[in-house]
């Protein structure tokens, strides 16, 4: 795969945002490093012309862009995704400062789509939105003073992935074995922890109306661990052989 | 000299500014990545209540902007300036791409004030702004769109300048010989280029009315030199002779 090709396969989500100029500055930043897939998940305003003036000459990212109503419909199709936040989470993945988080990313694009998810400007993720990618990224900053702007922070991320794909690509799949098989989709992966949740509860190991932190430890867990499709398909078949035996 | 002070003493020079939200973004790219001087060279609109508005919590970085009406007056104290360009230039120095020019700026910061110059958003800096810097840097785009933003080229290079800084700090003087003496400072070298240029008019050899490109070609011959102040000192001693011995 060429370094163009592997740009080309990243998708930019921006979940939540306020400012429809931050979603132009944001089509600009990518198209100016080559990449060109704008997911918005629940954007406040869109489309707008705000935005469309902040994207000057990547109106073709705007016009292209898929709005989507939750993150988990912006991440179908993927088999990699990298969430970008200021702070660190309890539950989530140690986070990774940006130029190692973008190896990550093209490690992954010779398997399928990979996606960076960025939070709204005024709070970022939740917890519940990290909890759905594999990786946590920072972009180091002064730590009296990290207010990165929306844009800024796509154009940074961005810049990232060119010099690291023109530079060297990382090799595509690494720790290859015998018994690997393709990396599980995200929907694979949904299916599984719905298939769980489901028999969790109705097994009362978890419950609903006092869920704690139960579902966030187990995506913590099956998210660092890049399940495999094969992977995901015995899982299945252990919850589905379970199900069957419930009364 | 640590991190943070080393980024303390590089000045982002911004030439002819268009957009006051331009401004405003750049002192928060700037403070964002820890720098806090910014010069601004004859700007449209300054002060402004949409810089203010991009600028968000770097409104300190604004209130203690320089405004000057010449990029001359912007480096008076600097020993080393680097050139933002997207484009090359026929006379000017080679173009280094990001990574490599934040380098050569934070190699120089142990000497004195050093300076990364932008140009206004149409149309960038001038032949002969570029010829009063030292290196010219670009960041590398996307060949078929280039168009970055003011404000994220800026946020770019702080980036870059803030990764370069915390990683490795680069050896702050290269190849110190028993024979060197500091770096001359930007006025050391205009008073030398003043002086060698009223000589070659009174010598007949520079026609002011068809100066052609005499004056650029030597400005790239000693820009790229990294003149020492003894070096300047010794030049000017040449001309002082010469000039006192003309008729």
């Amino acid at each position: 795969m060429t370094p163009a090709a592997a740009l080309e396969r990243i998708r930019i989500v921006l979940c939540q945002t306020s400012h429809p100029g931050n979603i132009g500055a944001a089509a600009r930043a990518m198209k100016t490093m080559g990449l060109t897939r704008l997911y918005l998940v629940n954007p406040k305003h869109f489309p707008d012309p705000e935005a469309e003036a902040r994207a000057s000459g990547a109106g073709d990212v705007l016009a292209q862009a898929h709005v989507c109503a939750t993150l988990n419909e912006a991440l179908t199709g993927t088999v990699f995704a990298s969430a970008l936040s200021a702070r660190r989470r309890d539950l989530g993945p140690d986070p990774e400062p940006a130029r190692q988080g973008v190896q990550d990313v093209l490690a992954h694009v010779g398997e399928g789509d990979v996606a960076l998810v960025f939070g709204g400007e005024t709070s970022g993720l939740t917890n519940e939105e990290v909890s759905r990618c594999n990786r946590l990224v920072t972009i180091p900053v002064n730590p009296d003073y990290g207010s990165l702007n929306l844009g800024s922070a796509v154009q940074v991320m961005c810049y990232e992935l060119r010099m690291a794909a023109f530079n060297a690509m990382p090799p595509l799949v690494s720790q290859a074995t015998p018994f690997s098989s393709p990396p599980a989709s995200h929907e694979d992966i949904e299916g599984f922890f719905t298939h769980l949740e489901r028999i969790m509860v109705t097994t009362d190991f978890l419950d609903p109306t006092n869920p704690r932190r139960l579902v966030p430890k187990l995506r913590r867990l099956f998210g660092r661990v890049e399940l495999e499709r094969d992977e995901v398909n015995i899982l299945r078949g252990i919850l589905g052989a379970v199900e069957s035996h419930l009364k």
